[in-house]
């Protein structure tokens, strides 16, 4: 995930603009709609803006799903239909937004988002959902389609999904993109495990970077799911928001997941930045031993190895008694030796004291 | 413990499904009833589900223990007969929730962790109860029963548990769960304790990670324990919460208890940050005294075993009078000596003032 | 950016004082009006204050904006045409002051501040905004003008900006001091995100006083953009403030920009400090790199040396067959050779399995 | 101080049971009653639990002291004489616990924290008071009296004291135990001192130690004094209370010197948590030192000590003219003098130029 | 400034009892007065206690300052005149105490701190002050006198200051402590810039004393002034303090500005942990550097060191030909050098390789 994630319009725009943007995904637009309720339940994939039409005059329940790269044009119809405001449309084209919650005379538009987890690395995508009395319209930017199983839910003519309204649809919808938070932390908490084994174990370079990667997309994942809280605070507590009691109800389960999310971020996050402490004073440590080993060799070592040089000096005998008469000893040679076992002796003692060795 | 101990459904599961788990705990599952009033008592172990149904229409208060391994079977008798919230009997299922309290129409749900110490490391183990009227569920799938306590002073046909209701007995509960912190605490700090002792008198890997697995204990604790504040600030506090103001008085002092916890844990949080300052200090001030040894050696003998070497050198007196004079000089061999001597003696001067020594 | 960038009276200067400064821009003062309503315009460059007057009285929407260094004198003028307050008049000349929203009977005042991105560095430059019913006075003292896109928005003769009263002005001018945002904060994350890159591949001394600047700047940004969210709220919550509900709408929008912003500051102010542990941690890597180097080649090359010192020694064998008998053994010298083939072998083993090398 | 202070029956204990505890303190109890208006006062030492009886059915005002060790028996006496309710009971057996206020039917009861500084270290004491409209029962375990001053201020038959009810007298204590923080804070203020200077000066183990212990016993009384201000808060705010508004403004001062106490503990905090990053970079400033003089050791001596080397190797001259002709020169011994000048001048000039010497 | 700086009474004296201390300063007490309204103003310096009665009985304004060492006695006169609380008489005895504003009856009381920046340190002084009606009492200890700006205004006879009634007196009487924030937090800023160049550009022992010196300053000023904002808000907020509408908004901008001086020291505090860890990042840095260079000289000269020393040796050539053949050998001194050539300069491609050269 890259920090800045946003895209925005050149200040000064005015609001509501939709302009077309770069292509970012190569997939297709692809309208679909479900319509639904009790009884029937009629599916249309590939749909058109205007198909929608049909359908929202209807008592059903519609859920619009515009999945893939919307067009300006095909929001702009959308919009006239469902009369969307401009500036949630504006934050649908523009992705990469802060999840929030509005209500705009009896229309509630969400911005969620779906964490990814996939080639070692985590991403979100943008989830937008508009929601009336008796219509949903999502839109999803990704690859995948998360909402299948509530496709499959729907299908069959059980379940509590067909015969409640659409706020319940709404609340589903939600609830399954929060929970996909939970297997992309679970694979997080495997990481965390695996890099605290190897760090206590044998820690290197590519620790620290594996490290330093976690840290960075914790920190990414959290400010995208940090105000998943607030959204479902939003729908709870808002008055003008047109969500039942009952529905409210699932609704706090789900509010209750997003509190579990952020409580796992949060402890990921205070282990990471425990691990760097231990990998910090594990490199420390290990300094430490090499330093010990080095001036153990040179303690023991170079004492020595001046009195062997002392020796070693070519200072004329022959002219005076005084010039290193040890070397005519009968036992100069085995003196020394005793000398530097004394020295080696010593310092290996010391050392040991020290527990340096 | 690990990172990641919530069970959770796969996202889009329906709401309040209770899907069979594989086993986790060999213990079989095991319901027990007590049913009393202040005259009467009446236990019964290894009930039926159906046997609950029996006590609930009597005026009594009757507590359904489910200890062991919950199979989605007996959850969904006892959610029939109790009236128990799909959602609740989810999380009941799924272990590892977060302690919260809700309540359902007159009923409350409430999910407790109980911290428990064994084998040098600590887990929670999660309680959940359900409170009516008349009656307590409650359900908990670990080894120990911790309640032992409260039905020997059920048993007893004195005291104020036989006299109250149903909310006084959850108080009980609530209360057993919450303290069995104090001896886990208990523990931490005198390991704690002797890890510190450690680290001031002798730092080694150890020692640092053992206070890694201290903090990350710490950490998760915290995470379970923490949110039990909330659960009893809302027994408290909520209005819809059936609960006599006397027994409030007693939540009060259990709410005091989940405070004097987590101001402990937060003390206990500091130390160990606190104890890895110190343990960086202990291994930078080994490192300074360990190279201060290796310097002052080699301070001292490096130049004169140069000396010593320029006296080993082998130039051709023979050829002519500025090669090597030194050497045939009648004293040479003793200035050579006093000139190290200064050298050993400034030196070793110059590191005793500088304290190195 | 400097870190005291407020000017200010001396202490004791009675408040509302104006007083001449010291110039600080080249560029001279430039007073543009434009005054409009949903069928005309009119637009005046290098107007005087008095021009003002004349456009006032009708009611049409006046938008007045000062470009350049304030004179006391114009201030005064301008004042005594608009009501303006003294206190607020103060904090205009006196630019550096922090971002702030008052209400003075009936009238808006705010501080903004404009995040400018020059020359590698970022500055903020002050924006302060009069409003009543019908006009709009805005003071700017920085280099370009970032107000151009309005004009040209109000220059076209469609659009909401010309249909709507002075307090969607209002809201257009904050919207593009604010949104001004995105672009440095984008420049921001593509710096952090190349010296990242550096850091892992190859941290120097440059990389450091790096992001050490990137600290401090994004320290000074949040200083100034941080309070902007406050305006924001108290132009949406306080019910003096004379801005229409249909206004308050796109506020709504802009308060979201402000948090966005915030969310990224701090993303990019917890990366920065993770980066400078990494940094820390790579020297600390490299510095044991050193330092295996060192051990090693001390640790294979010193004992061997002091083995050939040994045999440096000039004793005299014709004294005493104590003195070095080694010297005439016919095959010593391999005999030494062997010695320190072990000793230079034994050393390699020991540091090759401590993976020093 | 311990980390684990608190004393707490097992888990499962009826609440509200007093256990005979293992004597701590060899001081035996000691009730002492005054009972006094603003004409009279009647001063009782050693007193039983029964005499209490005879002052309480008295209009005048009447404080029971009881200090030392605690009975059970004497407690329950106590407890049935003044109605003390069986949980606040609990809390004053079990001492170490979180300052609190709680107020049952019209009765206050206070736990309070005194600070005691004694031979370098610091405790905590646990004090109860009960109060009610014409009584007030303290309770002390701790060794020394601090309550003297006020008996001092009771019998002299001025002064506000005897004019006022037992709220007033409540607050006197309550007074005396805080401000007992400030003659414990002003002797941390003059250690810390002089913990600074030896860490600008000349920082060795025992500061680091001494810092731990700061760091430690700052954090232990925080622990136990943070929770007063709580204290003050509830009996200047709680309507229930039976507090006139006279004595408020007393309590109000009261209030103000926790906050006062609480800010000095955050500063010395912040300032430990400085110092011991001042300590660390001294350590490193240090090690830096040692290892510059090992260095221009090293890189002055070392390589003329490889020179010296090559003119001690023993080639057979006679063989070869190609053999170390040097050593027949006639200024070969001056010309290496003059090489290795040279080299240690080069390397002085360097070593210079980087400043380590 | 040091670390604890309030005075207090030993704990358990009576509350308001006003004890001689120690004088603190050789400044004499010097009471000044100024009585005035629109229209006339009367000066008396060095006037007695006795004297404020006089002027308190008018319906002008009356200013009494008490300047240096307020004794006891003085206090108590003022007291009785102006009806002065004991509470706050102490308070302003014990100079060091914490800012803050109290109401009794319709007197308002504030303690404030004045920081005075001198000889390159910073200390706060105390400046309380009681306000009614028609009277403004305040108290200053500290050496020079910052309200000579007020006299000079309110001698001449324009301005709002005449005009206004006695809470507009304390307004520029706080306004003139507060802004004196500003220069010294000016200073500060300077002072950090400067020290932020030489941390850049070469740090030593000197640089970190002083950015220790820095941050304790700034951590006692900002506990000083701090409360500040709260005084400000209790004199705006507080429906019992008798400010008009019109003085509040004065008080508003003032307020503004104990903000600004908040933000400045919260960000400088960041900068200088921020400095921090940049100076230990140079000093590991020239750690590295200094053992790159000790590396570098023992990896080049240690091995060839050895070498010389293998054929220094005096094994004796004729016993044997396996003895030392290489120094018979024409070319052996050739070849020795060529070996030894290799060597040093592998390790100097090595070394290069590694950049550590």
């Amino acid at each position: 995930m890259s920090y800045f994630t946003k895209r925005y319009h050149p200040p000064g725009t005015a609001p509501g603009t939709l302009v077309k943007r770069k292509k970012i995904s190569a997939r297709p637009l692809l309208i679909s709609i479900i319509d639904y309720d009790a009884t029937h339940l009629q599916e249309v994939t590939d749909a058109t803006a205007q198909q929608c039409k049909l359908y929202l005059s209807q008592p059903t329940v519609t859920w619009v799903h515009v999945h893939g790269h919307a067009e300006p044009e095909v929001l702009r119809e959308l919009g006239a239909i469902f009369d969307l405001h401009p500036l949630a449309m504006e934050d649908v084209l523009n992705t990469g937004q802060r999840p929030k919650a509005e209500s705009y005379d009896g229309q509630l538009f969400a911005i969620t988002s779906l964490p990814v987890f996939a080639s070692k690395a985590v991403r979100t995508e943008q989830i937008s959902v508009f929601a009336g009395e008796s219509y949903v319209v999502s839109f999803h930017e990704g690859k995948n389609d998360p909402f299948e199983p509530i496709r499959k839910r729907l299908r069959k003519d059980t379940g509590r999904l067909r015969t409640r309204k659409a706020d319940y649809l709404l609340y589903a919808l939600l609830d399954i993109v929060i929970d996909q938070g939970f297997p992309v932390l679970e694979a997080f908490g495997e990481q965390i495990d695996s890099l605290e084994n190897a760090l206590l174990r044998n820690p290197d370079k590519r620790t620290l970077t594996a490290l330093h990667h976690l840290k960075r997309e914790l920190l990414l994942l959290r400010r995208m799911l940090w105000p998943q809280r607030e959204v479902l605070n939003i729908l709870l507590r808002d008055e003008q928001v047109p969500i039942t009691n009952e529905t409210k109800l699932y609704l706090r389960d789900c509010y209750d997941h997003t509190i579990q999310i952020m409580d796992l971020i949060e402890t990921y996050r205070d282990m990471t930045a425990s691990m760097l402490d231990i990998y910090l004073s594990s490199v420390s440590n290990r300094l430490n031993e090499v330093m010990r080993v080095l001036t153990v060799i040179a303690t023991v070592f170079i004492p020595p190895t001046f009195v062997v040089g002392v020796y070693g000096m070519n200072f004329d005998r022959s002219v005076s008694r005084w010039n290193m008469p040890e070397l005519g000893w009968s036992f100069g040679y085995l003196f020394v030796w005793s000398v530097m076992a004394l020295m080696i002796g010593g310092m290996l003692l010391y050392v040991k004291r020290k527990k340096w060795f």
